[in-house]
């Protein structure tokens, strides 16, 4: 078997852990170079994971004729940017979400990679979640009967630093983003229309930076099913990630992934596990299971599983709920798009 | 102990329910006489509970100076006019909700009642469900810090018919109403906008009688949190009544009830009972335990725990609701007040 | 509809809660008349309950010809005798379980029941509990297949006095006897050996009182499946009362009925409810079907659910279990029949 | 970091586990040799992991100085007497269970290993589950007070070949063997006395094969406390493992892992995930965990979590269950040291 070569640009968290999970498990693929503009630090751990090739400048990796495909793991600001030139390149592209928070950005990387003819595939992890992917399945195959109603609760452990929230893009663009791209997922229809609630309840900092840190976001989608996603910056017993859909012949539901399902019962009570409390625990596998399909894909030329359209539709999304969250009013996404 | 004595007015399912309930369990209260204006189909029934007197006019109830108490059960649009007579005649008031749909007559009715300075309970037997109890125990006990989030299911098992629906004043104040209360008791703070996103999923000819079946609902309190409840009339795996509190320090979480907690593992996978399917059965507890309560507030002359304020709000959030969803927008409760 | 006129023997706990269940939900049974030596402490209750004759002496029960059944819920030791002088007097009766711990005792009783042609129920009433109910349907079903393991697991939430030990029979007589019907009921067939192991772990009083509070009993079934009980006088977290029969073809299980289904997540963990704690509660509705049936089978002229026969296998488990325990060896049934 | 220098002998399902494991988790090992009689069938995988040598003849790796640590993962029978020489051979041993199923020859392999200083881990890996050992941890903790039951749910999803059971040393050598030291594990304490009662209920074919298919077991400790272990060679719903320790302050349970925990909801009921079918899913991390505790072991120079002593005991509880159930009685593991 011929191995894929593959080339990381950006080794922070996300970076080394795609690296480490190819490295680990999937066979058909070889990662022949990181880049990062720090390259200094990521050299032990790269020639720990057997990667010869250190870059300071990811264009060493683009111009590279032997590398297939490479993943985009530097900041935000940078993924739209990188994307078209890998395009042009020819290189099969694994961007992390989101592509960008402009929308003219986005879809010039898109158009950039439709014409290439190049794969791109965007980092929304959790469809491959084994709960979150169950869930799908049992939809797709009829049990549930036609969606009416998607819900889905997400809740961070702690809230990120004020700093932090001032760069992000806001929690609709760098928390619920990701549970638009669930909500997508799971109805397997558009929507078309975001109401949202929100408030700053778990820390004023947040307030402060311009940001809120709970809201309630209700959804309309194409097909006429409903949505309605909680989230919370803080949940004090852990990371809290569940979906249920809701149709006309019954509901299926995914909870929390707890370390052990051990119970101790004492006269204090009947206790259990808290859920994984962070989401490279909760989420582990998924990462694992977005990569194989990433390389499957290339392998067998066929479509990647999170495509472009994937990676534009939250962040239009996100931006209805920004929208609708300032002016106290449903946005449809015609108005944003 | 001195008997309290009780009149009944409307022996329908939920009179004849509270009827047997006080005959079987509330010791310190003894019927005395029922009224209906079909009273020959009630008296066989009337006498198996030991009832004496079964009256066509619910007058010949009020006008009897010995009794204290009278609960009234007959249809929802008599409510108003039953409780001003009832307060005028100095008897204890027990009245099935809403009050009204409309809000000066429940204004009417509450002035009759505090001007006799007689005691009113409401019929949200849900308050004293053990589940839904346990939670706002909990929250009060401070367990989950601030509340933030409370989040409410509420489907029901099978769509009424669209005879029924053309009267039932539609979901919002037929079925939500109880969910607005719950929300209200569980926030422990009034609601004071609301934004509904509703549609027809379950039977066209519930949207042919002008009315819809499936419905998510955000709320905004006035401490500050946020709330959600979820809506449909059609739950294939019968009725579907939960609710949680998220807050500071964690969550509270009450889930459905079932007929036993039995397990079968076989080949086909692991299997458990549904939900209990009848509000009869699911609520069976709470319809004995507000009875308890009401003539408890009686014999120690203090407040009913559901008081006509109780009857009042959530009625005005219907009528709110029921202008967001037909104006599309959020309806603040100032606008419906 | 003729009620079924009933005396019941002996008002102690038992007798009293059978009483209440009659009053307030067997419609087709009248309480006539009790008896209890000390009938003074009786009679206010007896009253409350719309009882009129209340005896000092059981034989005033006996000699009244209205009479068609009876409740013996005296104390352990005048179980046979009583049930003797009832089916002589034509009583169908009820006999709260043991019928005696002596088996000549019991064959007796039996004999005059089968000679008079009157119905004996005896008071196992777990085999009512709607979880075990459950799980013997499941199995009847044969949703399990053929039964190869049935597990019991049956703890009490506190250890009784030492003094109560000295004349309760023992653990295997006063406990585990429960256990023993249960696993003929669920196995539907008949235990052929019993190993017992046994401590005593929870409190040495009930050691120097020459019995045991831990305990393993081991049993093998005519139909060659096997059967497991644990016991323990003492579960910190309540009364512990679980089942599980496995089978060929899978798996049904039983655990705990809790007082509410709430759960609280918080930094401290996922805490729910501690199972019911007193049999009275765990065990309540068991006690209302049990007298349902027994007057059914009067009314209908049908066997009793428990009949004679499974009155005295039980005491015979017992008594090999005693064996088994004392002679530290597996005892065959037959070698103590 | 210098590495370990590991051999691996045996090249079956097992130990290629071990060395995938080695490979992929434990950075501070290098696999630099395996050795299987069949080496032609181990080199390609050998080679894709990065080994570069494989032999026919496992004394090649005892002879390589280099080589600090060995896996023995051949046949049962060969254990005993590699584990000799390994130890002659001044390497760290990794043994898989049992050692032998004769105690003679494992007592002679454990005076080897004791002579030579090396260190000996045994693979028992259900220890490092995560389940159990948070039951465990919750024991040593004193959550539970002094242990009073342990009882062990190991059920097989599937029997093995007849030809199998026949090499296999019967059900309590080949199966039991993990729950004997599961028991040990979690009671904290030493198995005295056995008692067996087993049946063929699966499968004659196990029984024309001289071994039983399903059994309950009965264990006294020498802390006082009972167990019990119940076996299955086949569970229809997959493979079923759990483990509760019973204590004076409550209880430490722990249940099945599932491959999900979706619920699907509809009118045929409520169902949820079967068990993880298969051991290797089942006790994939555990796998790995052994293996980090065993090469921590020989870095920091302190005693493997699994000593010789629990690679003897297991063996002789078994050969005291084979007496027991072929006697008919209550074995005490003095009748067969």
């Amino acid at each position: 078997m011929k191995k894929i070569k593959v080339g990381i640009i950006g080794t922070g968290r996300i970076g080394k852990l795609h690296a480490e999970n190819i490295a680990y498990n999937i066979p058909q693929a070889e990662i022949k170079a990181v880049a990062d503009i720090y390259a200094d630090s990521a050299r032990e751990w790269a020639h720990s994971l057997g990667i010869e090739n250190v870059y300071t400048d990811y264009h060493d990796i683009l111009n590279d004729p032997e590398i297939e495909a490479v993943l985009i793991c530097s900041s935000t600001n940078t993924h739209a940017q990188i994307t078209v030139e890998a395009a042009n390149a020819g290189k099969h592209i694994f961007c992390e979400k989101p592509i960008d928070l402009n929308i003219e950005k986005i879809k010039a990387a898109i158009n950039a990679v439709e014409k290439a003819g190049v794969k791109l595939q965007v980092g929304f992890n959790r469809r491959f979640d084994h709960n979150f992917k169950k869930v799908r399945d049992l939809v797709l195959e009829g049990k549930i009967g036609e969606p009416h109603i998607i819900k889905i609760t997400s809740r961070d452990p702690a809230p990120p630093p004020a700093e932090y929230v001032k760069v992000s893009g806001g929690i609709f663009m760098d928390m619920t983003i990701h549970d638009f791209d669930m909500a997508r997922y799971q109805s397997g229809s558009e929507v078309e229309e975001v109401y949202v609630q929100a408030a700053v309840l778990v820390d004023p900092a947040i307030g402060e930076a311009g940001d809120v840190d709970t809201a309630i976001i209700t959804l309309k989608f194409a097909n006429g099913a409903l949505g309605v996603i909680d989230n919370s910056r803080k949940a004090a017993y852990g990371y809290d990630q569940r979906v249920e859909v809701f149709g006309s012949k019954g509901s299926a539901a995914a909870s929390n992934d707890t370390p052990t399902n051990t119970v101790l019962s004492t006269v204090d009570g009947v206790m259990s596990d808290k859920p994984l409390y962070f989401f490279l625990e909760r989420y582990k596998q998924s990462f694992v299971d977005e990569m194989k399909d990433f390389f499957s894909a290339i392998a067998n030329n066929t479509e990647t599983p999170v495509t472009a359209i994937d990676g534009l539709k939250p962040v239009l999304i996100g931006l209805a709920a920004i929208k609708s969250w300032k002016e106290g009013r449903p946005v449809k996404l015609s108005e944003v798009e």
